[in-house]
């Protein structure tokens, strides 16, 4: 092989997914493998170092054409350590030293950073957000988690929590509980999660025929997308659940705008794949609540890169960053 | 002369503020000047620089000696060109060349930005923010205006319009207008002009004795001064008016922190000479809204430097930007 590869690895809760790149950032070959949280987590490095040689040796390539690994985590991190402060999900706790540990068994250099600074990281590098030094991502999935980029690079703050953009307050008083144990943020509104609460909210209270209000009365429940589906067929209930939506996300994106002034504001995670059904709403409230010249000049656009985001911002760490 | 000196500019809608510092930002002699608007503020400049070749000769220097000027300008600038995109308050209109025409003025390197950034700055180099490379300024004057400092620089943003924390918008239904033109703007609410409103609003609705009240009905206004000296002395009115200014002021500035993670909040501006009667409410309102490593690891100072932050800030971008 005439260029060095890099691997990038994006673990998650469940699922954690590998994947062999160039130096420009091309996916050659992804894999995934589940993640095994148990007895504090103590497998889940180790089978990632066993999982990258058995591909390796599938590939017939050499260790030595591994330019290094890097990993997004999820929890927030000290880079420069190299250890995760705390992650609740994957049973890691207090200072698990993350980058010493994948070292020691695969020989190969390891940088980290939190999952969704690494997603952004790939949007900057691949994606929406490519040729911009200035932009916020964020993703709106079963929680809501963000980065931020300014000058090219990740934004980390004093302790790894900046860009917990889920976590800004858009109900001061008497919002729904948090899993973080504050009540009134953005993610118990702008989550998948948060966006069923509000239907069933709003079914309790319609007195009016609403196709939604049916689905939900048959099945029991209802999806965020079942919510986003009926609201562009024009259920005038759906259409009030995104409008709440997306005043609450419009506010807390113009209110990060008004801070940052990004170039871009990048929508990823499954709530996003709505589209325009809350991209137009979305805009409205942001210009109402954004600073003149922030209105103008910030932009909200749509994640393009998917699941992938994660493996190419994490290539990206080993090629920019010791 | 051993060291070179510094001329920093603190360019303000009445008064201009100026002085020269050794290059470890100590003042060594500081002047002022009145800031002439007319005619679109054409003379401004000029008066610059005809009063630092007066201080040169009146002190018997050299301009060999000074290494550069720094100024920092009220609106939003594009640093790498050199321009002010526009400031009302003082007549210049789009793209206003300030570094050019002083440079050509003075024959001397010339830095630009923004006032509020150049504050923090100041702060940053030898105020409240010393040591920190991740901090946030927060001025609370007759406006509120903010800086915002990421790995020891300045963030600008797309079109210069970071740190615009004076519009957030803390209320997003019928909040007071702005005179950005929008509404419900952290401005209308914790500015000297907002803290009067909202004990005009307070004192109207009162219907217990209290002292701010009788001020009011005798002298038929009140200031932001008043109603934190009467706080501090017991008046339950005013209380609720700080309670409310905080409550606000904590709301924007926990979303500033959940977004950033700074190490440092510092406030500046008259209203934060209140000192404690302010930061004690303000510090539980933070706790409040902030995600909970940020309200542990973010720390609200007040500034130290009074009116010099802006001339030492000014010095730092001589020293600093090229």
């Amino acid at each position: 092989m005439a260029e060095k590869w890099v691997t990038g690895v994006d673990l998650g809760g469940t699922t954690t997914k590998l994947a062999f790149l160039n130096e420009k950032g091309d996916i050659f070959h992804r894999w995934e493998i589940p993640t095994d949280t148990s007895e504090k987590g103590k497998a889940i490095l180790p089978n990632i170092a066993k999982s990258i040689d058995g591909q390796l040796a599938a590939l017939h390539w050499d260790k030595k054409d591994i330019a290094g690994i890097g990993i997004g985590v999820p929890g927030p991190v000290d880079m420069e350590a190299g250890v995760i402060y705390e992650s609740v999900n994957i049973g890691w706790v207090q200072n698990y030293p993350v980058v010493d540990t994948l070292q020691q068994l695969t020989g190969l250099k390891v940088v980290i950073d939190n999952d969704a600074n690494v997603a952004a990281l790939g949007e900057m590098w691949k994606g929406a957000g490519e040729g911009s030094d200035d932009m916020v991502f964020v993703t709106l999935g079963t929680g809501v988690g963000g980065g931020i980029i300014t000058g090219g690079d990740i934004v980390h703050g004093v302790k790894g929590a900046a860009g917990e953009i889920g976590h800004i307050t858009v109900i001061p008083d008497g919002g729904a509980p948090c899993n973080c144990g504050k009540t009134g943020c953005l993610e118990t509104v702008a989550s998948a999660t948060g966006v069923v609460r509000t239907a069933k909210k709003k079914i309790a209270a319609y007195s009016s025929p609403s196709t939604l209000k049916d689905l939900y009365s048959q099945a029991g429940s209802v999806t965020s997308k079942d919510v986003f589906d009926l609201a562009a067929a024009g259920d005038a209930l759906a259409n009030e659940v995104v409008d709440e939506t997306a005043k609450y996300l419009g506010l807390a994106l113009a209110n990060v705008a008004n801070t940052f002034n990004p170039e871009k504001i990048i929508l990823g995670g499954g709530v996003s794949k709505a589209g325009d059904t809350l991209l137009n709403p979305l805009r409205t409230y942001f210009s109402k609540y954004a600073f003149t010249t922030v209105g103008k000049s910030t932009k909200l656009k749509l994640a393009t890169l998917g699941n992938d985001a994660g493996v190419i911002g994490a290539a990206w760490l080993v090629l920019n960053k010791n």
